[in-house]
């Protein structure tokens, strides 16, 4: 699973991770039952955090991975604290094949 | 539900944000399935990320969550980057009603 972060936003590392929590979440839900899910949590539920600079660029990492045919989750924030409701924090990808990402998020960087 | 990390390893933000979705992940999968589970997902699986200062902290918390009946996941590391394998980094409690927390991480700080 990949998930990727806005670095923009500047949130604290405390609302970073539990926003990259309630994706990865999200997406193992999506999965519930699936032999990609079985593979992966086998392989001890594997995790990258990437990061990107903008909505724009989160939004084209969500097209190329609908491209690709790969499960997206994406989170908007509630707005309770750090950022504007609504606000677009970050998408997991995922699970999936560690070689299926490598054409979606191959040249970003860690977060 | 509330994850403890251990703010004294000096992760990364993407690794702490890795750590902290593992034990999301673990804690959901293990209430798969219950009233507890559903009832938080309907509430928007809220999440509250919070800190302490060394191992035998995090063994406190996760101690008095057990007292208090609450379910627990904790997370070691596998060591394949910045830490030493098997080192405990953080810990997820609940899902739960939000009052149950308030005795076993009432006096935590926000990661």
């Amino acid at each position: 699973m990949v998930i990727v972060v806005r670095a923009d936003l500047g949130m604290g590392r405390g609302k970073a991770a539990a926003q990259v929590a309630h994706a990865a979440v999200a997406a193992t839900l999506t999965a519930a039952g699936s032999p990609r899910l079985r593979a992966w949590l086998a392989d001890g539920q594997p995790k990258v955090v990437l990061r990107v600079d903008s909505a724009a660029a989160l939004g084209d990492v969500v097209a190329r991975a609908v491209a690709h045919r790969l499960p997206v989750e994406t989170i908007e924030d509630a707005g309770r604290t750090q950022l504007e409701p609504g606000t677009l924090t970050c998408a997991a990808i995922g699970p999936a094949d560690d070689d299926a990402f490598e054409p979606v998020t191959g040249e970003l960087r860690l977060y």
